[in-house]
């Protein structure tokens, strides 16, 4: 995904972010992540070039901000083909798309990749994707995630209903492919979808993929706290971040929900090295080809105001922007009043992006990693591959073996990316989940 | 796909049909047709599921006929990363997507193949398709066909003209990702679609994927005509395939294409072995393992009447079905007066399905080819895997080397997929090509 997060940083020597279209840097890639133990890859995507900087889709294009790039969901059979184990998190939009394409895209990965997928469900377009698109912004914020709601109950019933797990017969002697008796056809009439027929999937190991969310609204919160397994947060301190994960915790258990069946995950990015003053080395070098310009172009998009417009050393006045404040405080780690200038949140994006950011040595990462996990409550972390080629393996060289010694990381073991995180034996959804047939039966009676 | 073409053949005990959802099936097909020499490997694709015979889906689930299946687009990666020059032709409809999104896919596919893909453009879905996405069903056929159309004009617009060929610069030492200078957003404001916005992906070797088409009807030869490079047509004789041909290079030449720039690929299923004798015992031995209700529940679904209601050796009475005749049409060879039951539809369908049949050794298939493509005027076939893992390995052994030695055939070279059909440096669409820059200019001006 080129510089998606983390401008200007695409001219560090050691980069591989602009073989980003190439089939062997991804396969290269999962090869890497698989052999230090990580638990997954998870390629981010969006449509559409962030536009808002300067009225205009020049910064982005000339710092290759989310374009050029591919669509990720294109590239994992590849990827998977050259790996074993590792789990692959893509993303899909439930807005200008449609549940039984969706649903049939995901199942086929599932079933090629043996049960390594996760769905990222995202549920609403930047403007300027429903630009390009020329579709999906008729619904506001609480609609487009009633229509996500939606979306999901038709993938639970294609996933979860339509075939038996011995529908499959394959008996030559009779020419029996499947037992139409066991193959049902769905039937649904909502507000946003109707969807009659049978899905073209047979069932796969996970059957419903591994759902992944990171919607941080409230509204967002209750659907990640309804539907997901795994949620992505992020937040500038352990104790703000604990707030969130209360929260989901809490949401999912008012949905009848195990609150542990939840794995949140905090985004963060780590500078490492062998010890604190090499990572610390590291790190300035890193900053050095960080771009102002590129990370107030980006940071303009999130907040959909232009604050290439305004002097990069005038404090920002929130009074004209509402939404800015929420943005900001993600930052502060101390005090949620300061005032920012541009110039000095481009310099706090410089290497993190919006995320915490770790520069240290094994130790030092270690500690903190653990003092996130239990401050927070959080089940892991999803590292930002600053630097690609570089990045990842810094942390699987440095601070895996650490955590390893310390006895809070062991190396993943096979099977569906399901039962990877939640134990052996769990490769469907758990019965307390609102797709699991069980809680639909129970819903619906 | 299971058994898409052939009703029973998947209990033959050499099919590897029922593999199709194991990634090293497919990747393990792409390695055999590269080595043999084919040129590209084509995957049909659809959605829903055949429910026309007995009203009811019931026969297709049982026969494995287009269901289960997978989604072909997300295989491509592996066969790519598995193969160096074969090309891939995928489906994808002009219905029920979106071109910001679908030219996106190409693109990616493209871009991380090198060059080796094929679009096989379908403008329309089955009824149970339609019902199945919720959408779709709207517009009649030549609707349909319009809206191709400017779906395509949409496509061209963002394979061809946003990105300058030296857009990308990856001048590390400015900091310039790409010129924001070469790069455009196109605005289009259509009937059918609305798309303002960058094309996500920076230039492909071929841009525009090569244009596959098998319009039929007089608007899809007319489409085919004016957008497709490669046209798969079918006919029981290459006399009756000649009008065809005849017509979509007149058609073409009218567009101002050169008539020689339409290659024409004839469907057909060839059993061969070592020689007349072994091809003919093979044959009686597929036969023996295709499904006349199989068959019939295709048949049925292609033309939309439930023949599974009439008699099996009850004549069919083509006043209650024009459509029929159409289509039986190309089943005789002889007597287009013929008066056909469903036995003799499936006993005809049983191992050939639509399209003409070829059984025998090396010469009398090559000689067969060779009348095909002097008498019906066309560039090539389209060969239907009948017996995965032993179909295309059977021509590769027996009729390819025949054809070479008659100076008839050679192994393809390296490159883009459309420069090894059009020749060393055309990686692009022709100059005369509706959709390329060129032609477009003189349009508009």
């Amino acid at each position: 995904m080129t510089t998606h997060t983390t401008a200007g940083l695409w001219r560090h020597p050691e980069s591989q972010a602009t073989r980003y279209d190439e089939l062997e840097f991804w396969i290269d890639r999962a090869r890497t992540l698989e052999r230090y133990g990580f638990d997954g890859l998870f390629i981010a995507d969006s449509f559409g070039v962030p536009d808002v900087y300067h009225g205009s889709a020049e910064q982005a294009v000339r710092e290759g901000l989310q374009v050029p790039s591919t669509d990720p969901s294109l590239m994992i059979s590849a990827m998977a083909a050259a790996t074993k184990r590792l789990g692959f998190g893509i993303t899909f939009p439930t807005t200008a798309t449609l549940p039984y394409d969706i649903a049939r895209k995901l199942s086929t990965l599932d079933q090629l990749s043996g049960g390594r997928i996760g769905w990222n469900i995202v549920t609403g377009l930047s403007s300027n994707a429903v630009r390009a698109l020329g579709t999906g912004g008729e619904l506001d914020h609480d609609e487009r995630y009633d229509r996500a709601d939606e979306f999901l109950e038709v993938a639970y019933r294609l996933w979860e209903d339509c075939w038996d797990d011995d529908a499959v017969l394959l008996d030559r002697v009779n020419g029996d492919y499947a037992d139409p008796e066991r193959v049902r056809p769905i039937s649904f009439e909502g507000d946003h979808f109707r969807v009659h027929g049978i899905h073209m999937s047979a069932p796969t190991p996970q059957r419903t993929p591994l759902l992944l969310q990171a919607g941080s609204s409230e509204r967002g919160r209750e659907f990640a706290a309804r539907h997901a397994e795994v949620v992505f947060a992020s937040a500038p301190t352990p104790t703000i971040l604990r707030r969130t994960v209360d929260d989901l915790r809490r949401r999912a258990s008012l949905h009848g929900r195990d609150p542990r069946s939840l794995k949140v995950l905090s985004i963060l990015t780590v500078v490492t090295g062998l010890d604190d003053a090499a990572a610390q080395e590291r790190y300035e070098h890193y900053r050095s080809y960080a771009s102002a310009e590129g990370n107030l172009a980006r940071f303009a998009a999130t907040v959909g105001i232009d604050i290439g417009v305004l002097d990069f050393d005038e404090p920002l006045e929130y009074s004209q922007a509402p939404g800015i404040r929420t943005i900001l405080e993600n930052f502060t780690r101390a005090d949620p009043h300061r005032v920012w200038t541009p110039r000095e949140i481009a310099d706090h994006m410089a290497v993190s992006s919006f995320g915490p950011l770790l520069v240290g040595g094994p130790e030092h990462v270690a500690d903190e990693i653990e003092r996130w996990s239990r401050e927070a409550d959080i089940d892991g972390f999803n590292l930002v591959d600053v630097v690609p080629g570089r990045s990842f393996e810094e942390f699987g060289d440095y601070v895996l073996p650490e955590l390893a010694r310390r006895g809070v990381w062991e190396r993943p073991v096979s099977g569906t990316w399901r039962s990877q995180l939640f134990g052996s034996g769990h490769d469907r959804l758990s019965d307390d989940h609102p797709g699991s047939p069980r809680h639909r039966r129970m819903r619906d009676t």
